[in-house]
């Protein structure tokens, strides 16, 4: 029997909302996006960040291990706070294969996608259902492509 | 924990019909929907607007509290009468994230349309379904894009 | 609250066949037709009919107490006889929005679409079932168009 | 290959209100029932009747082509008018294969039933859906039994 | 064709919830009660009522004009405030046949029923979406019967 | 009432597997084919037929009278053997509207579609189930097209 | 490998109807019977069968091939003339895993089941849909048990 | 992270048949079983057996990989030969979390169970398809309970 | 409009394994539970706890930001570590209105609900699907009842 | 009755993988291949593989009896080991009816396919459930057509 990774045989993807503890700019935010895509490079967990407004909405998907991994890391991170799960569950296949950042752009499309799952006109993402938070992102990545910052 | 809108994560929507009070002119539309507008946009209120034979065939969507405090401002304004809601629900998303108005016009396309959702040959909201009244807007607005005063 | 016309919430169709009581020749079925269109205009009547070897076969849909009336019209008519319901039911818009009337040309296509939903090689709308009677007027108004007299 | 009725194949039923011509006794209405039962028996038609407040609200189920010779008598019957169809349709079975009638009793379980398929206090089954009245039939059936005149 | 009363073909349901705008005890209470079960039967309307804490929440049923005449008076009426509607949607038949008012007494299964549809230990129907109001008030009534004040 | 052929409302289809007595030659199949074809025209019956290696898989439709009739005949011709039938069933629409006759060519694409539903290389429709049978024809003749002899 | 029975992989059933060729009486039925279930018990044959006014109706289980010997043999029987195939078709399980023979009695119990599935009063099962035949033979046997002659 | 048994998160059943190389007595499948139940005890491994005319048919539920285990072990094992998987699915939970030997006695009742999921009368289960097998299995052990040797 | 605590519309429930960190006797257990009820009873917090063999197994059920406000405090406990999420998503209702505690017994009937929604006979939460794990819970939970410490 | 290949109705799939016993270089590898199509092209075996550092992943489709000759075969092969079987199923048609065989090249696509259905960045087969493996060789076939060595 080969040798394989313990607890390697589920997928799963967490959704989740924050606030950046202070304000990020571009700079910054890169910096903590290229740290985050090497760690996660090695440990098989793609995903999907939205960054507007010093809000993040982002899912991480990977083993359930290496997930919950990453959830102590965020959870102790300093530079965001407030952490909310909005919903974690097990997965048949990744739906982002591919890492994508979108910074969400002041045009009137994104905006009219945005309101579109939202009750409010400025972006809140804690005021967004695990549906309405999926649906947002999906609809925001076909139309936007991989932006990178 | 990031201050939130009390109520703002239940989005509904609501249909309704109503009768202007007297004669409506097409400047007077303008000024009644240019109003509307204007504090919808505030509030994170959308959705869509027939106006035809004195009727108005209404769907405005919303955050629930600030779509009941409209249904208030709706059943006191003296510029129509007979409010009659047809329909309230919970939503997913909104099905109208643009704000749109549209006259329907005499064309024979138009009034096609009509009759599909209709008993009667001439316009008469009051005997639309909630269903019947959803399809005609949808069909209407597909077919006549965003048409304004 | 506005005046409604009453009985006119319920939209329903009915679908019959009858015999005409003698030959009619294209000149006498086009005065029928014009006849009809005449009165179903007035009363909100939509349909589809199909006239084929001196069967009639026809849909009419429109406001539940006006297509009754049109049915004690139809059964006194003296011009066809043994006036066969197939079905009557409710509608949540009509799929006859337009008024369509249909020979059945003797090309190949409409045999093929012919013999499609029938039991016998002569047409005989008799033998039809409701759902095979509609597939069949669906089928031919795809492939026929609006053919008129 | 044996003798068959022609058009014998096809099972269906018709749900139809009307309105008594004059008040109707429970002697009349004795001799209605006796006499259509008479005839029903022999041309392999059942179903269900409720009369209130001087209406009818019936369901007969047979073929097709006995059912619509019905349909012709009825609509000729003196001693009914005002005929309105809510459906008609092909069944797998019948829905009704014993003759029942009903007279609605002023008891309190029934006003609960007549209620809860109706808009109106007052019976009134011109009001009614086709799937409303199949409702109300089915639950007085369940309820009342076969009362007999 | 018999007179009917018009738009009185569709059955619908408001639900909704409100605050009382003073305290009000067991005998104001049952004069509210009574006054609006006057009012309703004549109207063809029935219901279900929680009073809990000084909130109401109450869904109505019946003939849709009724209902809106209904929603009309609920919002002038100055014993309560803070209308908001949760959800208006078309009938099949009536879900609350009989009319029934539920103190919802301090007893232990209350509680648990109240806790399974809410996300606060305290009665709050403001903060319930308009399916955890229907399963609360349903569950509270088959296990509470019909409470009288 | 019209006349009507009697039994001609029920259309079916049946579908069978045989071995031709002999070999047979290009010749003599397509004399088999024209005698089955006038004969069926006459009767209201279509089909699809494959002819390869000596073995028939043919489906039959038409009203049930005229389709077991021809099955008696089916079973009596001494051209071929071991008639066995995989499937008879009702249907709503003939499948098979024009009569349609393949011989599967030796070319690689009519290779695929043959294992694609078969157990075995060598094509013996005996050991297919009616399902898998009916792909193939329907696979088959959506590649070639109407072959004739 | 195991030695099995070629083509016995396959479960099908086959309903038809026939005609006795004379008069059959208790004690030729008997004998009929008696010898079927002799053939049957060792092809692995079982079913239900319904005697009546002369005429047969059966449902047959098995291997597919001994399905089809045995349909050969019963169109070569001459004491029963008019064979007719309803359905045939593959089964996950048998439905009739005992072998049932049924004389509908008069009885008012079986005629209410008669009726039920029939256009008829008179038994003709030519004139049965096979679902209706289907739903026929179940009801009436979970009614009248296993009678035998 | 706590230390895991590596593969263990899968949990798979197979269902395979088998034929003793010799005629297995009572004393000697006790013998077997009871070495089956020891082995599997230790490694996670439940099922259901049934064991008639010298063949097996069983289905085993565990870890995938332990299941792969057995599958060659089974596959090695000289005392039954001609191995035949029918199935391996992944399960959600065990359909047999007890371990059950089924000895199908020759009672009426057992032989109604075998005929019902079988082509053939003699028990042979080389000729069941999968979903048969497992019909059969529950069947009989839902009739006889657990029955030991 | 009433006062609300923010973020209280959203129901949700968390599913988690961990482990303690130092082997826990029943008395210290108590104390845990007794703390974790009294936080709970405040903040609208209901569940379901399994532990067994050092294992907590626990879902966890409440208004979304106090549940999150929990998981911080899970994290951060120093009395079990490992803390790995299986699930988190939004209820319609809560599945555990009452706080259950539950020691599983080393009962037979216990044991054949662990082994059947596990893959190893030894009880390790880590292995489990969140689809298991809920199962295992509900069944354990009607089993035993409301175990207490 | 035409001789039929016993036990050929059963058309199955078996998917399994297992890994190469030492490396293997793309000439070994064509010889394996060459060898494996001689085989099943006779046997009615067709499939699908994919080899990828040193492991093996396959499905093989064809009669049962086949297949399941083909795995003990497989499991006696020295030239790989640790075969683990994932499913085994029966196919109502074959799901690759060509033979195909793939390198997963080290383009930027196929990665994205290969960590879209896998938990960990490395190839791993045995980490898969069958429906991810399922999902990968069907989207790696579509994107690099039919690779042969």
């Amino acid at each position: 029997m080969p040798k394989t990774t313990s607890d390697a045989h589920i997928l799963v993807n967490m959704t989740y909302v924050s606030r950046a503890t202070s304000d990020v700019d571009a700079k910054e935010l890169g910096e903590i996006l290229q740290e985050a895509q090497d760690n996660n490079a090695a440990n098989g967990i793609t995903g999907m960040l939205i960054f507007h407004n010093n809000y993040f909405l982002q899912t991480i998907e990977g083993p359930r291990a290496q997930i919950n991994r990453l959830l102590y890391a965020l959870m102790a991170d300093k530079r965001h706070h407030d952490v909310q799960l909005l919903e974690a569950r097990e997965l048949k296949y990744r739906e982002w294969p591919k890492w994508l950042m979108s910074y969400t752009s002041p045009s009137e499309a994104a905006a009219a996608i945005h309101i579109k799952y939202s009750t409010t006109v400025e972006f809140n993402p804690y005021l967004l259902s695990a549906e309405s938070a999926r649906g947002l992102m999906i609809e925001l990545s076909s139309q936007s492509g991989e932006a990178t910052v």
